[in-house]
C-alpha cells in the first residue's frame, strides 16, 4: 500500500525577465482522519539541508498509513536560493534592501483579541478552530489584496502562511551558519522538545517577531490565554510550530537528512499523524535553554579567526573559544590571541567565515542549560 | 573674522584586516552662547550628497558669526561608504546580514517614563534638560558596554548617538534613490518645516523605528507629554530632529549642495545658531503630508519599467506612471503596458533600476497633500 | 500586409531550483530574398533599452517588406538580468566567477588558416560562405559538447553565437554606464559608421577578445585576408557585426527606443533587408576614432565624484572633467579639487557612482578624433 | 641569537573615502649571504590560511640562521579581504568590474627577447641576473607610470611584484574552495615538487595568464631557453616561483599552519636560505599531473548537491562523485540521482556551495596522475 503524492506549484514571485517563480506543493493524504502537518524548507536560501529532508520524508510517508494530511513545501524561497555573490548563495535576505526572508508572516494581536470576545462558553474546541482559521485566513487575504501592494519577502511569507495556517503542526526547516542541530519550541510545547531527535532546545516566549513558527502559534497561545483569562476555561487547541534547524548551511548531506526524517516521523508519530507505527524519538542527551540564556557573542574588534570551540562541545569558562590573528603583529607578541568562555556555556553555531569585522556574530551559546528528560 | 575648525577622528569599526575605520568630526564653536547644532551625513553609503553639503556648510560657517557649537559629521559610515557591488555602493545595509545602517540607535521608553517621575514642578527646563541629557547618555553607554557585545551597526550608531545627544538640532542628511528634495519632521515641530528650502514635508508621529531623528525626538516628545499629563505643565524643549533627504543616491553636485547648505543655514538662523545674520527661507511652493498619506507603490509583477512620472511632478488619477515592457510578448498587444496613477499624487521618489522583481518598491508618492504656507 | 512573428524560447541555463531559464526568439521572415540578421540585447543584465529598441524593431518590421530575415533575441541573458546586489543589477558578469557575460564566443584562427586552403580560386563567394558557415557552426557544436564541460557564460554565449553564426549582419545592444549612444565598428567596415544615427564611432582591429561582434568578423575578416595573400583574390563576403551602445545601464526609455530602431533599420535598409524603402540615415554630426585613441581615465585615488564634463561634450585641454571631495579636508584649501582633461577629448562615458577606489574607470574618452562625412 | 624583524607598510590602494590601505612588509635578514625569498599571501581574499602559514614561519625564521634574505607579506589585498556579500568574503575578483585579483601581474614576452641579445657569452650568471632585474624592474615602474591610469587590481599587483622581482624564490599562497593541499610548479622546476610536504602537484607549461608565478618564472624560463636557442649556452638562474593551496578558504587553523611553515622551511632549507639546519621534506606520498589532464568538471545542469567524492581520495571509473537532489521530482525516481566519475580520477577541490547554476565547476580533478619519489 502506498499513498498518492499529489504535486502542485504555486507562483510566489516574478523575475525582472518577468518570468513566474514557482514553489512545489507536495500533498500526502491519508485515508484516515488525523492532523495536518504542514512542513517547508529553504525560506533562507541558503539553507538547503532542509530540502533533503522532505525528500527523505516523502520516501518515507509514501510508504506509511498517514492519518490526516502531511504537505511539504521544499525550495520554499526560489528567489533566494538563486541569488549567487561569489559561490555562496545570498539566502538570507533580500538582495534589493535586506529584508530577512523570514519575518514578514502575518500576525495582529488586535484580531485575537477581538475574536476572543466572539468565543462562546459552550463552544467546542473544533468549533473554535474552524471559526479562527477562517478569521486568520481572511486577514492574511486582506493583507495580500493590499491596495498599494506588499514587499517581495511579504508577498512570499504570505502565500506560504496561506497554506500553512490551516495545520495543527508546522515545522520549518532552517540551518545554522556553521551549526549543530538545534530547534525553537514555544514555551507552552515544551514537551514536545524531545519527541524529536534533536540535542539543543531552545524555549522561546509569546513574542513575535515576524518568522514562520512565531505567526503560526502566537495567535494560538494568545487566544488560549484570552479565553482563560476571561472565562477561566482552559483550552487546548492542539497546535503547535516550530523552528528545526538541521545543521550547517550550504550544505546538503542524504545520510543525515535521512536521519532528520526519522526524527520528523518520530514527533509526527506523538501527534497521532501515522496509523499503528512503532517510530519513537531516539534516547539521546537533550539540553534545553531558555530564550534570554540563549547569547550571541559579537566581537569589538576585526581580525582573523580560528573557531576553536566546536558547534555541540561542552565548554567550561576560561576554555578557548577561538584564536584571533593579528596582521600587523605578526613579529611580536600580539601576532595572536585567544578568546575565552567567560562562563560555561554549549557553542550552537559560529560565523562561517574566517574573517570578521568588529561587531560580527562570533558565536551563539547555551548558557545556564538544563537538561531535558 | 573667521572661526576655528576643530577636527578629531574617531574609531567607530575595525575591518577584517584588524584595521581601525575612522569617522571625521568638525566642530565650529562661536563665542556666543546659543544652541548646540549635530549634522552628520551618509550613514546610508550610497548617499553621498549630504557630504558636499557640509563642506559648504564648513566653508560658509568659518566666515560667520556662530552662537553655540555646530558639529559636522561627513561619511559618518565608513564601512558602508566602501562597500561596493558592481560599480554601485552597496550601502542601506550591512552585507552580513542585512541590518539597516539607519535601525540601530538607542530610546527606551521606560526610560523617559521614569525620568519623567523626578521632574518636579518648580524644576527649571535647563535644568531638566541638563539631567535628562545626562540619562540618555548614560544609558547609551551601558548599551554600547553590552557584556555580550553589539552588532556592527549598533555599535556605529551608538556612537553616533553618543555625540548628537547633546544637540537641540539635529540633522541627519540621507538620500532617496531617484529622488526630490524632501525631509521628514516630527509633527510638533511642523512650523519648522517651512524654515528649510525644502519643497517635500513629511509629518512623522512619535514612533521610533531605530532612526537616528527619531531616537533624538522621541524621548523630548514623550517626556514633554509625561510632564504634561502628570503636572498639567507645558514645556518646550526646543529640541528637534529631522531627516533630510539631498535628492538622489550615487551622486554627488556641489552647486546643490551649497544651496543644501543655505536652506540649512536658513533653518540655523532661525533657531538662534547664527549672530545678526539675515539669511531666511526662500519663498518657494511647500507640500506637506501626513506620514500615513505617504504611499509606497510595490509591484506584483517583475519586468522592465520606464519611470514616466519624475519626482515632484503633479501627477492626476489617471495619469500615466510607468511604462512596463514584457519581454516574451513584444510580437503582441501586451508587449507593453502602461500602469496609471491610482489617485492624484506626487512621485517623491522612485526605484533606480529598470528592471524589477515582483514586490519592488516602485514609487513613493504623497497622496492627500497639502500646501504650506 | 504583415509579416508573421514566430516566437520560439530556447534554454540557455539552469537555476539553482533545477528550473530551465529560456531566451525568447522572435523570427520575422520576408517573401523575398535578402540578408540574414541577428539582433540581441542585454547579455549584460542591466543594459536593457536594447529590449525597448528590439521592441520597436518588431512593431516596426511587422508593417515592412522585409528581404531575407531578421531574428530577434531580447533578454539574451536571464541569468544576467536577475542578479540583483542592492537595488541595482550586477549584469556585467556572472556573480559566481567574476566572467564577463560577453568574453565567451568562439573563435580559433587556426580553423580560419585550415578552411582558407580548401578555398579554390574558381569557388563562387555564395559557396564559400555557405561551407565556411557549415564549418563554423561545427566548431561551436563541438565546443558544447566539451566532455568535461563548459562555464556557465560560454554556455550561454555559444548557444547565442550558434543562432548568430548564420547572419549576414550582426547587432549586439549594449549600454555604456552613464554613457552618449556609441558603436564600434570593424576597420573593414568603416562606411558602414555613417549608416546608423549614431553620433560616436569606435573603429576596432580584427582581434579577438571574445565579444559577439569580434566572434563575428574576425573569422570572416581573417579569411578574406588569407584568400587574398594566399591567391591574390579580393573577396567581400558581406558580412558585418557591431556592438551598439545605447545610451546608459539601468535605464529604459521607450520614445529614445523607437529612434534607435529607426537608426538601425536605416542601416538594415542600406543592406537591402527592407523592400523599397526610402528610410535612410540622417544628417547628424558624426565623430571616429581608432581604438587606440580611445582612452580609459583611470583615478591613482580614491574619493568622491562630481562628474562634470558630460557625456558627447567637447572639452578642451585644461577643461574640468571631474570636482573631487576630501572627506578629511573639508575644514581646509585641499576639501575639494578639479581634476582637468589632459588633452582636447571628448567623454563618452563615466562611471556611474560618486564613490570612487583608486583604480577606477573614471571616463573613457575620444582623443584623436577625426570627423565622418 | 634572534633575527631582528623589519616591518614597514606600502598603501597599495584608497578607498571611498580616501583613506589609504596599507600592506605590511616583513623582512629578516641574515648575516650570512644567501638566495632572497619572497612569500605572500591573501591576494585573494577568502583565502586565509596563508596568513597563518606566515605568521608561523615568522615565529619559526626568528629563531633560525638565515642566509640572505625572507620577504613576507600576508594580508597582500587590504581590498579583497574586507568585501563581504553576506557572512564570506567575495575576494577572487573586483567586486566593481569582476576582474580576478591574481591576474595583472606584468610580462612582456618582447622585452625578453629584446634582452636575450644584449647577453655576451662572457657575462656571469650573475651580472645577467642583475642586469634582467633591473631590466624587469622598470618595465613594472614604467607599467605603475601609465599616463592614462591603471585599473586597481593591476595596481595592486604590480606594487606587490616590484618587490617580488628581485627574489630567487617566490610562493605565492592560496586556498582552494574546499580543497586539499596541491602546489603549481613550472616543468623546468619539477624536482622542487617533492620538496615540500605537499601531496598534489600540477606541473605547468610556460605559459603566462596573469599570475604572479607565471610572472615570475616565464621571463627567466624564456631567457634561458633564448640564450641556449642563440648560443648554445645552458644557463641555470635559479629563480623559481610556485603558487600554493594551502586548503580551504573562508578558514584558518593554527596548527596545520605550524606544518605549512614547516613545509616551507624545508624547500627553503633545500636552496640554502638556512645555514646548518636539518629540516628536511617529509616522506609523505606525492602525486603529480602535468596542466593539462588537471580537469574541470562543470556541470549542464543545475541543482542541489551532495559532494560524495572528498578532496585527495582516489576515485575510480564509475564511482559517485556527487548525488544531485531534484526539488520539482520528490515525488519520483528522479528525486535525486548520481554523478559518477567518468575515469580514474583525484578530486582536488570542488564547489563551497550545494547549490549550483549550470555551468558550475563543481570539482576540479587529477587524471592520468603519476605518483612522483
Amino acid at each position: 500500500m502506498t499513498i498518492d503524492v499529489t504535486k502542485q506549484h504555486i507562483v510566489v514571485a516574478q523575475n525582472a525577465s518577468g518570468r513566474n517563480m514557482n514553489v512545489p506543493i507536495y500533498r500526502l493524504r491519508g485515508s484516515r482522519p488525523g492532523p495536518t502537518v504542514y512542513i517547508q524548507s529553504s525560506i533562507h536560501g541558503a539553507e538547503v539541508q532542509g530540502n533533503v529532508v522532505i525528500y527523505h520524508l516523502i520516501q518515507r510517508l509514501k510508504q506509511l498509513d498517514i492519518c490526516g494530511e502531511v504537505i511539504l513545501v521544499p525550495n520554499c524561497n526560489p528567489v533566494g536560493t538563486n541569488i549567487k555573490a561569489g559561490e555562496y548563495t545570498l539566502g538570507r535576505f533580500d538582495p534589493v534592501n535586506g529584508t530577512n526572508w523570514n519575518r514578514g508572516y502575518h500576525y495582529v494581536p488586535d484580531l485575537v483579541a477581538d475574536f476572543a470576545k466572539t468565543v462562546t462558553p459552550e463552544e467546542s474546541i473544533e468549533g473554535i478552530k474552524r471559526r479562527f482559521r477562517q478569521c486568520l485566513s481572511t486577514a492574511i487575504d486582506e493583507k495580500l489584496a493590499s491596495p498599494w501592494g506588499l514587499g517581495l519577502a511579504q508577498q512570499l511569507n504570505l502565500k506560504l502562511q496561506q497554506i500553512a495556517v490551516n495545520a495543527d503542526y508546522v515545522l520549518d526547516l532552517h540551518n545554522g551558519p556553521v551549526s549543530t542541530r538545534h530547534i525553537y519550541v514555544p514555551e507552552y510545547a515544551k514537551a514536545s522538545a524531545t519527541l524529536f531527535n534533536i540535542p539543543h532546545c531552545i524555549f522561546i516566549p509569546n513574542v513575535f517577531a515576524g518568522a514562520l513558527d512565531e505567526a503560526t502559534f502566537c495567535p494560538w497561545w494568545t487566544l488560549t490565554e484570552a479565553i482563560e483569562n476571561s472565562t477561566g476555561r482552559k483550552v487546548n487547541f492542539e497546535v503547535e510550530a516550530f523552528t528545526l534547524e538541521m545543521g550547517s548551511q550550504e550544505v546538503i548531506n542524504f545520510k543525515e537528512g535521512d536521519e532528520d526524517a526519522e526524527s520528523i516521523l518520530a514527533y509526527l508519530n506523538a501527534k497521532g499523524s501515522l496509523h499503528q507505527n512503532a517510530i519513537a524519538p531516539k534516547a539521546i542527551d537533550r539540553v534545553g535553554v531558555y530564550l534570554k540564556n540563549y547569547k550571541t557573542l559579537f566581537t569589538d574588534w576585526g581580525g582573523m579567526v580560528e573557531y576553536i570551540a566546536k558547534p555541540g562541545q561542552y565548554i567550561k569558562q576560561g576554555e578557548p573559544l577561538a584564536q584571533i590573528l593579528n596582521i600587523d603583529d605578526l613579529d611580536n607578541e600580539n601576532g595572536s590571541r585567544v578568546l575565552s568562555a567567560p562562563c560555561d556555556l554549549i557553542p550552537i553555531l559560529h560565523f562561517p567565515s574566517a574573517s570578521v569585522l568588529s561587531g560580527t556574530q562570533l558565536y551563539k551559546v547555551f548558557t545556564e542549560y538544563e537538561t531535558l528528560t
